[in-house]
């Protein structure tokens, strides 16, 4: 329905220092999806020189006049909330002040995530009825993915923060995923009812008198069988389950490389599968979704993995355009009024 | 130095009626362990029809003297603590007095795990200095495996629990797995000193003064790469962590069957790389391991999976008398003694 009101240009900063392959990645990233989407006006934040360099390396083109030059770096090692104020002219805070003063509709970063969320948040600020903002991930399930959240934005979260996760989940599911009543569960340690911790059981009791699409407790096996459409946890937990799951594909490959080096026979065999098990596990490789949105905050905000590659950056640059076309800040609004957190 | 002391002979009781395959499994498992090791003596506790049914469909052998009739049986959906109550006269409640009365050197059971941790923990009772038993649980790791704890015994953990559980989880690997000074880290949401939430920075500084081998935090990703020996959580945390591991691999079947079922070739290639994939992953597979101890209750007590099969069983059985022979609980004592629990 609101696809009548789309707007017709959409102006995006993105961070060509954020990432371990910054600048090369970020500033490619932002080219490639430049040259396929013209009605997205992109701005590349970070040492020119260093931007220009990397365009020429590649012989691509960007337009000079929108390369923004911001002489500072906020490194992934910086101590978020101190490089804040002793780089100012960083890509991360020049990105998210322009958010905040309308000068761009969305910004993108795949650097420092704990400088991207403090700039998010403290200066572009919350929406109005969240008390916390929320990074929420997609999760691989038996369904196509889980979107998890939090998965690391804040921790000792308390059960009406849990409940602001689900609103704006809710919100973020129906646009972006097109789920039309995305289904919520709690996590805990047992699908009954009276499963949890203190937080989790009072979290059940605010959820279940929402007027949410509650599901109830869901264990941590429910994500990947995808037993319902959002799981909702502190960012403690999420984080630590988001981490341990990026490990997995890890394993795997350590497990089946050494079980290759065994054996000439073995070698061969799973040379011969290597591309099935890459096929069939495609979609369980975070790149694929490229950043994970931070919710909550009064504009878009989009982290990306530090090791995102070129098409996960221009991936994020999609997703931001998307969320601005389809207003989910007023939604976000809208609903968290709805279910009474303003 | 303590195999010197080693007792002659080890009393086990084994739940017949405990798991999902019971009783079946859980009479067969004991037979094989029976008979393969004429050290251990085991009782086997259930309805002792059903025993001798199982024993004779399979043309067993057990000593009909060793056969402990308990006529009630608690199921896998009783509430544990009503159900210890209702049912005295069930293997879970008369296998825990049968430790605790010193007829029985250790108890085994794939039953109810809530209903096995509180028969252990209010019938058994907890070792001096400990204030809340916890479950260990090996997770697969480039290195083998890490011991994670708690991955459920309790939610809502204080920080000397966590001290407690890395105490316990120490004589654990050092005695069990061979490890001579096992490091510990705590799971946390970064591996700086200053990432957590409230109680595991609470119990960063309990550990970092308790003259255990203590690395630091640790994330999600280091329980699979094997970066410490022991990691130590929260129960609530590890719970949702351990269900979310044992979907891994339900997950990798589920992705590599949908895949092949679109083409005949990509189904020859996964028939070809079946046993591959098996052989490289058979590490990961809970089974192997059999039960998990519950540490910390002043008797020798081994929860299984509800699924265990024969094989998982005797392993319960047999990781039961090496923790009777290895002395375990009086090393825990001593050590919880050593580190100013008691």
């Amino acid at each position: 329905m609101s696809e009548n009101s789309v707007k017709s240009s959409c102006r995006i900063a993105v961070d060509a220092m954020g990432g371990d392959f910054a600048p090369d990645n970020a500033v490619m990233g932002a080219v490639v999806a430049q040259q396929g989407d013209s009605a997205i006006e992109i701005y590349l934040l970070g040492i020119k020189e260093k931007i220009l360099e990397v365009l020429k390396k590649n012989s691509a083109s960007f337009p000079v006049d929108r390369i923004i030059d911001c002489p500072q770096v906020i490194e992934m090692e910086d101590i978020p909330t101190v490089a804040l104020k002793a780089k100012p002219e960083s890509s991360i805070v020049i990105g998210a002040k322009m958010v905040k003063n309308g000068k761009a509709d969305a910004f993108v970063s795949a650097g420092n995530t704990g400088a991207m969320m403090a700039a998010s948040t403290l200066l572009i600020g919350r929406i109005n009825g969240v008390g916390r903002p929320t990074i929420g991930a997609p999760m691989p399930s038996e369904k196509g993915f889980t979107l998890l959240l939090d998965v690391g934005a804040s921790v000792d979260s308390k059960p009406q923060h849990l409940l602001e996760y689900a609103i704006l989940g809710t919100i973020y599911a129906k646009e972006i995923y097109g789920i039309s009543n995305p289904s919520i569960g709690i996590l805990s340690v047992g699908s009954e009812d009276v499963k949890g911790n203190e937080m989790s059981l009072a979290a059940f009791k605010l959820l279940k008198d929402s007027g949410l699409n509650f599901y109830g407790n869901v264990e941590g096996k429910d994500i990947l069988k995808g037993t319902v459409n959002i799981v909702i946890c502190d960012g403690f937990v999420g984080n630590i389950l988001l981490k341990f799951a990026e490990g997995v594909l890890s394993l795997l490959k350590y497990k089946l490389k050494n079980y290759a080096e065994k054996s000439i026979i073995r070698k061969l065999k799973l040379l011969m599968f290597k591309s099935s098990l890459k096929g069939a596990l495609s979609d369980m490789d975070a790149e694929s979704h490229g950043g994970v949105p931070l919710l909550g905050v009064n504009g878009i905000s989009i982290i990306g993995h530090g090791s995102s590659s070129v098409l996960a950056i221009k991936n994020m640059i999609l997703r931001a355009k998307e969320m601005h076309h389809k207003e989910i800040l007023r939604k976000f609004e809208e609903s968290l009024e709805r279910y009474g957190r303003k």
